[in-house]
C-alpha cells in the first residue's frame, strides 16, 4: 500500500509547478511549495504514509468541519440548520454579496460566513470555544500536541477584512449572536490551527468511523457522520465541489493551507498536503492524488 | 418487501395535503393530487410496486438526465462540460439572473439552463434529438410504449416564456448553437414524455447497473453513470439538494409532474410519483418516502 | 455662432480615433467613422448648423425618448409609471439580470427593457404603433421625408437576442402585454429610423419649447416636456449618465448610431452625430462636443 | 412669501399620519414627528420661515454634501472620483453587495459607501477631520453653535454594523486607505452634527451661490458648486431620486433625521425639517412641500 501512496506521489508532483501557495497573509506565502504528504487510516487501525506526511500546516477551511460537528453536539441539528442552510453554491467560499442581496442565512457551513456562523454557535466564551475546538482536534486525532501557529493567527486578525466584513453584515442582518470581534478571533485562530498529513487523515477515520466518542451531544453519533459526509460532498471543495464529486466521489474538504480531507464512510481516511493552490484554492497535487487514489483503490461512492 | 413499500405510502399519504400540484400550465394543474405510487428495480431483476405505480405522468425534469446522458455520448465529458458547468447552485431551477451577469456558462445540466443546452448537444436536427431521446427512453426503460403528452407539450410551448429568455440569452451570450426554437421545441417535448414509477425505477436501475448498453459512444458507460449519479447527488434536486443529500443520501432527480428517481450504484434504481409539490418543485409525499425509505432499506450514501 | 460650431467639430474631431464604430450588427458596423456634424435649433426659430448635418443616421436609442413621450400621451403618466420605474441605474442598457432577480419592472424607459414596455404601451397593433411613431416624429422635426433604414431594422430584428430575451423575461414576469414578438419588431423597427443631426435638434427643441402640440392627450404638454427632460438628465446617457450630468449638464439622450440628442428647456434643442463610440456606447466627439458647448454657450443647467 | 411657506407646511401637515420617524437607532426614533417646518435663503439675503424653522435634528445624510465638498477641496475632482463614481443606483442607500460582486468603486457619493470614501479623503486624522467638518457647516451657514449630539453619535457607533460591513469590505476590496475604525468614527459623528432648516437653507444658498469662499482649494468654486449640484439631482434623494426629479425638479439631500436641503443655482437654498419618513428614507411631509413649493415658486429646473 505505502508503495502505491509514494507512486501516487511521484506521478503528481510535477503538478505544484502549475499551482501557487496562498498568499492573502505573508505567514502563508512563506511555506515551502514542494511539500507532498499522504497519509490513509483505515477501520482496521493501519496508517499508511508517504512523502510530507509528517510536515504540520495551517488547517485553515478544514476546521470548518470541527465547528460544524461541535455547533451540532452542542445545539441539535434542526437549532444549526435554522442558523445556517445546507445548500451548495456556485459562489466562492469568501462570498458576501447573497446576505446582502437575499436576506437568507448563509448558504452552507462550507463557505466563511457559514463557518463564522458555526463558530458562534459552539458553546462559552471565546477562549472556551477555542478551549473546546483543540481539545477536540487533539481527541479525535489521538495527537495532543496539536496546537495553532501565532504568527498565522495573528497575520490572519491583521488581514481579514473580507471575513470582518462578512461578520459585520450577518451581525446587521441579525444572522449572528454574540460579540463579533470575539467570534472573529475564534475563527481566525481554530484556522490557524497546525495539523500533519496524519492528523487530517484521522479525522476523516473519526467520520468514517460514524463519531466513535461518547460524548455529551444533542446529536447521534452516526447522524453526525453522515451530515457532515454529505455537506462536504456537496460544498467540501469551494465552487469546484461538484466537478471533484464528478471526477473524484470521495467526500472531501480542503484548505487553502493545502491540506485535503478525505472520508469514506466504514472504511477509511484520507489526509493529503500539498500547499501550491489551484484558482479554487484547492491543493493542486493534492486533487491529482484524490482523482488517482479513487480510481486506484475504487474509493468513488458515484 | 412490497409490505414495506405499501407501509410508507401510508405514512407519508398524509404529505399531500400540504403540497400543491404544479399550476404553471394548464394541462398539469390538472392531475389529480392524490396519486402515489412507488417502485424499485434492483439488480437482480426483481420489480417491487405499490400504489399508484401504473399511472402516467409527465417526466419533466426526470428528462434532463436522459439529455445529459444523449449529449455525453455524442460528444464525450470534456465537450459537453465545456459548454456546460459541473457545479451546484443555491439558486432555483429556473434562473437566469447569473447567465447575465456573470457572463459563464449555465453552473449545472440539472437547471434549466444547464438542460437547454444538453439537449442542443444531442445529435440530428430537432425531429432526430426528439426521437433519439424517446427511443434512448424506450430502451433503458424496456417500455416500446413510452410517448409523450401532446396538451402538455403544447400548453408548456405556449407558456414557456421564462425558458425562452434563458435559451434567447444564451443565444445572445453564444453559449448556446443551433436554432433557438427548435431547441426549446425539443426541450418542451422532452419535458411532457410520459412514464411511470416502473419506467423511472428503470432509468435508475439503468444507471445503478452501470449503463450497460453497447452504444456508439463518446464515453465509457461506467463514467456516465458514475458521472449522472454525482451530479444528481449535488444537483437534482433543485436548491433543495444539498439538504435532501444530508437527510435522504440517496442520489435523485425529481421532475415537477411529481416524479423521483433514485439510483444506489450497483444496487438498485427507484421510481416514486406523487405529483403535490413543496416550494422547490419536488413531490412532498415522495420526498418524505425517500427520506424513510433509505433508513428502512438502509440506503443512504452517506 | 456657425463658426463657433465650426470650431468646437475640428476641436473634437481627433477623438474619433479613440472610439469605435458600433459593431453588434453588420449594418451599423459598415457606417463611415469619420462623419462629424452638429445642429442647433433655437426656440427664435434659428437652425445653426455645421459638418455632416445632413448626413442620415440610424436614431436608435433616441427612439426612446420619442416612444416615452407616445406612452405618456396615450395612456397619461400615472399608467405609464405603473409598467416602468423612474430610477437611474448603474446598470448598462441592455441588462437583464434585476428584471429576474428583483422582481420589479424595469428600472427606468431609458434601458432596452423599459423602452420595450413603453413601446407596448402606444396605442394600435403592431403596424399602427410603428405608423404613430414615424408619424410623430415627422411631425416633431417638420421633415415628412423620415423613414427607417431596412437593412438595419433586418440586422436588428435578426440578432438582437438579448433583447428578445429581455422581451420574453417580461412576459414571463408578468410586466409585458400583448404578442412578444410583433412588440419586438416595432421594437427594431423604431431603432432604424433614419434621422440627421438637424432632426435630432428639433426633436430637442420641441422638448425645449415643451410640446407646444395641440395632441389628443392624456397629459398636459408642459408636464410631459418636463417629464422627458428629468428622465434622460438622470438616465439618458447610459451607465455614464451621472458623470454626464456633472461634467456636461445639458439634459441629453445618445443612440448608438451615433447621435446625442441635447435640449435646454425654452431655450434650444441640440443634435450632434458622430458615429465613433466610447465603451459606454456615447458619441465620442459627440461627448466632447457637447462639453464644450456646455461652456462655450454656457448651457449647463447646474 | 412667508405666507406662502406657511400655508405649505398646512397643506402638507396631514402626510406626517402616513410616514415613520427613522427606528434604527434609539436616539432618532425619540423625535417627535409632529415637527414640520422650512427656509428659504435666496441670493439676495433674504431669509423666509415658517413652522419648526429653529428646531434642531440631527443632519444625517446631508452631511454626505459636505464630505464631498471637503473631498473635492482637498483632492480635486480627478482624485476624488477615482475612488468614487458619478453614477445614480438604483439600489438603496445602504447598499453593499455590487461593491463585493463587481469589484468596483462606490457608486457615487450619495450613497453610505461613497460617502465613507469621501469622508476618509478628507485631509488630517480623524479628530482634524471632523474639525474640518464642522468648521465648515459653522462657516457657511454663518453659524458658530453648530455642534453635535454625543447620543446620536454613539448609537450609530455601536449599532453600525452594516456601515461597519461596508467599510471593511472596502478595505479588503483596496477601496479604502486609512483606518476603518477611524474613518467611522468621524463617519458616525458628522452624521449627528445638529441643525435646524435655517441652517440647511443656508447650506443650499452656498451651493446655489457657486460656494462663494476664499478657501485653499484644488477646484474651483463654480465647478465645486455645479458637481454638487448635478451629483444631488440624480442620486440625492435615494432610490427615489429619478422620480423625484421628474415631479419636484428641485436639485435635493435629504437625511433620514428628516431634513431635505435644496438649492437652484443663482437663486436660493431651502432647508425642510418633518421627521417622519417615507419607505425610501425622505421625509414625507418634506416631498410634499417640495413638491408643492417647485409649483408655487416655478423652481422645477426641468
Amino acid at each position: 500500500m505505502e508503495k502505491i501512496l509514494e507512486g501516487l506521489i511521484q506521478k503528481n508532483r510535477h503538478l505544484i509547478q502549475k499551482g501557487h501557495v496562498a498568499n492573502y497573509i505573508p505567514a502563508l506565502s512563506k511555506v515551502n511549495p514542494n511539500y507532498i504528504g499522504l497519509a490513509i487510516a483505515d477501520v482496521d487501525g493501519h496508517i499508511y504514509c508517504a512523502g510530507d506526511y509528517n510536515i504540520k500546516f495551517s488547517i485553515q477551511s478544514i476546521s470548518k468541519i470541527i465547528s460544524l460537528m461541535l455547533a451540532l453536539i452542542d445545539n441539535g441539528e434542526d437549532y444549526v440548520f435554522s442558523k445556517v442552510g445546507y445548500e451548495p453554491t456556485d459562489e466562492p467560499f469568501n462570498t458576501l454579496y447573497k446576505l446582502d442581496l437575499n436576506s437568507c442565512n448563509p448558504a452552507n457551513p462550507m463557505i466563511n460566513s457559514g463557518a463564522i456562523i458555526t463558530t458562534s454557535l459552539i458553546r462559552g466564551n471565546k477562549d472556551e470555544k477555542f478551549d473546546r475546538i483543540i481539545e477536540f482536534i487533539r481527541l479525535i486525532t489521538e495527537n495532543p500536541n496539536i496546537g495553532y501557529n501565532e504568527e498565522v493567527y495573528l497575520s490572519e486578525k491583521a488581514t481579514g477584512h473580507k471575513n470582518r466584513a462578512i461578520a459585520y453584515l450577518m451581525k446587521a442582518k441579525g444572522y449572528l449572536d454574540g460579540e463579533v470581534e470575539d467570534i472573529l478571533d475564534v475563527y481566525f485562530k481554530q484556522c490557524s490551527v497546525e495539523v500533519t498529513a496524519v492528523d487530517v487523515a484521522k479525522i476523516g477515520l473519526f467520520i468514517a468511523r460514524r463519531c466513535p466518542l461518547n460524548l455529551d451531544s444533542k446529536i447521534n453519533n452516526e447522524r453526525l457522520a453522515s451530515i457532515v459526509t454529505a455537506i462536504i460532498t456537496t460544498c467540501g471543495m469551494y465552487d469546484f465541489s461538484g466537478e471533484y464529486a464528478a471526477k473524484v466521489g470521495i467526500p472531501s474538504k480542503s484548505g487553502v493551507g493545502g491540506g485535503i480531507l478525505g472520508t469514506i464512510p466504514n472504511k477509511l481516511g484520507i489526509g493529503v498536503f500539498s500547499p501550491a493552490l489551484d484558482r479554487f484554492g484547492n491543493s493542486i497535487a493534492g486533487y491529482g492524488i484524490m482523482k488517482d487514489l479513487a480510481r486506484e483503490l475504487n474509493l468513488n461512492i458515484f
